[in-house]
Order: C-alpha cells, then structure tokens, then sequence
C-alpha cells in the first residue's frame, strides 16, 4: 500500500499539528499557523479538515485506538497476575510509542477535551477503565493509590523533556521496573511489544 | 489579627475564583462570572485586583509560597536522607493541603502560565528544584525516573478526583507509604507536619 498525494499531505499536516501543538498549546494553534508551517493555503488544510476539532481528534486517533485495544485485551485475560501484567506492559509500551501525544496530554487539556466522544466516554472512561484492571475488584484504598500513582507517573515520567533525552529501551526498562515495583509484580525478561 | 470586610471580600473572592477555575477552567472562567458567583459588581473586583492574571496569581500564591519554603528547607539540610525524607513529607502534606489548587494545576497549564514569574522561574524551575534534591548529585537513569514518578504520581493522585473521598490523615499515610517505596526509604511513624 503506497500512500498518494492527499495521504502524505494529511500525515504531514498531522505531525505538524502535533508539533505546533506541542509548541503553542492547541488554543494557541490557528488553522493558518499550521497552513503556513506545512508551506501550504488554508484552503489545502481545509481539503483535509474542516475544524481544528477535527485535526485535533485526528492527532490523537492513534494513541486513543492503541488505549481503547490495550484495554479491551487486558480485560479479556483470565488470570488476574495476566492481566496486571499485559496492561503494564503495554501501557509503557504504548506512552513511549507515542510520546509526543503522551506530553501534550500531560500539558494541555485542550487535547484531552478535543476526544471527549471516544468509545470510553473520553480519556475519563479510559482512565477508569486502566485503574479497574489494575487495582482489581474491590479494591483496598492502597490498591487504589498505586493503581492511579502507577498510571499517572509512568505517563507524566514518559512525556517528560527530563527524560526525553532517553532511548526508547532504556525508558522501557526503567518505567516497568517502576510500574512492576509499585504494583507488587515480579520483575520479568523485557519482553518483545505485542500491541 | 481580625480580617476586615476587604480581606474578607478578597478572601471569598480567591476561594470562588479557584472554584470557577476548577470547573470552567482558568481560561473559560471571566471576572464576570467571578463577580457574579459573588452577587458582587464587577466594579467590586477591580477593587482588588485588576486583571484576571492577578486573580491567578493569588489563587495559586499559597503553593507557590509553600513550594518555595519546602525547597528551601530541604536544600538546607546536610544529610541526604534527611533532605529526601523532608522534601517528600513535605510535598505529600502540600500537595494534601492544597487538594483543590494541586488538581488544578494537573488539569490546566492557565494556572502554571500564571506563575511563570516566580522566584524558581516558575512551576518548571520548582520542578527542577525537587527533583535534583529527591534523585541526588549525578543521578543515574532510575534515580532520575523514580523522582519524576514519585513527584508526578503524588501530585497526580493527591489531586485526583478519585481519591477526593479520602480524608487527609488517610491520604497522607497512602502517599507517604508509596512515596518511601519507590524512594527506598524505610517506613516511618507518620510526623506532624512542620511546614
């Protein structure tokens, strides 16, 4: 599958969203800035998208798939040991794959608001569906505190410039050592990403 | 020390602007609607504060002020550990005593603009602060990682709205407790808190 014209032009436009984004919060990101970043007219951005809801929502399609898909499998697993496990595993595997997206979630609601309409009811229902997996049923207040220290962290540590400078196995070792040492799990071999 | 009718008016004033914050956010919340919330003119607002900045600054002084000491006092200390255990003791009874203002820091990057002005060079400088004292002179890859998660998750937590149900004393013990673990500092009787 080779990708056309409009599709390199969207992609483009989308990394450049995602940049400009980054750079001036999406508030602060105009249609035309990101026109006049991508060398094109507004009319070419508008070909793609109407709104900057519309970009905005289309940034964070992929994180949103690989969280909606990481936590449908995790819940499909039997064994609770399985499941804390696979949705650890695959949380630090999905924060590092998408890092930028993950940085700007951690400083700047305006792209939380922009995907409020998610299968999950937003990054809300996402953030409750991680924390049921992970502190399991009925859970003590303990069980609760780390489950939220564990997500939160691991997400804030992962979007951090203070370890941008990181590779990406070094920063997937560190954050599931992290995870696994706050949710009571052995350590294991590092296992090769599935998701 | 009586509060006249002025303090008292900038009091509710800064109390009810940190609960418009919190629900419409810092940018969606105007003096308007602040002055209404309070059945006050606008007029009455300008009395106190002239700008919407100002209000910002305000709402956010008392842990900006408390930051700013606990850095402080922990740098002071000759003893490494003694300097973690201060810093981390300190920071999980801050970030408890100002649920309301450490939730909205997490969910809103208006408040952490409105301070870029402090005398760390805003929230970015205080995090630099703590972090150096928490992971140490030339800290490794973990050392850095766990202080990042641990600053990060308690904040997170501590203002989450999924633990808002918890008291204090309960909060505090949970965070302190994870904070030791993934510090490695042995478990202690939970201290009045000094600062």
């Amino acid at each position: 599958m080779t990708a056309g014209p409009a599709e390199d032009t969207r992609t483009r436009l989308l990394q450049t969203a995602l940049r400009l984004f980054t750079e001036h919060g999406v508030e602060g990101t105009s249609l035309q800035m990101i026109a006049d970043a991508l060398g094109i007219t507004k009319a070419a951005v508008y070909y793609h998208f109407k709104t900057k809801a519309e970009i905005t929502e289309a940034v964070a399609e992929p994180g949103v798939r690989d969280l909606d898909e990481l936590v449908r499998r995790a819940a499909a697993q039997k064994r609770r040991g399985a499941q804390v496990d696979l949705l650890l595993e695959g949380f630090v595997d999905l924060v590092i794959r998408h890092r930028t997206l993950v940085a700007l979630f951690s400083s700047d609601p305006g792209i939380a608001r922009a995907i409020e309409k998610s299968a999950h009811g937003g990054m809300e229902g996402f953030g409750q569906a991680l924390l049921g997996i992970l502190s399991g049923p009925d859970p003590d207040t303990t069980a609760r505190v780390n489950a939220l220290v564990t997500l939160t962290g691991i997400a804030m540590a992962g979007g951090s410039p203070d370890l941008a400078g990181l590779g990406d196995d070094e920063l997937r070792t560190e954050l599931l050592d992290v995870g696994r040492r706050l949710l009571g799990r052995p350590r294991r071999r590092i296992p090769v990403p599935t998701l």
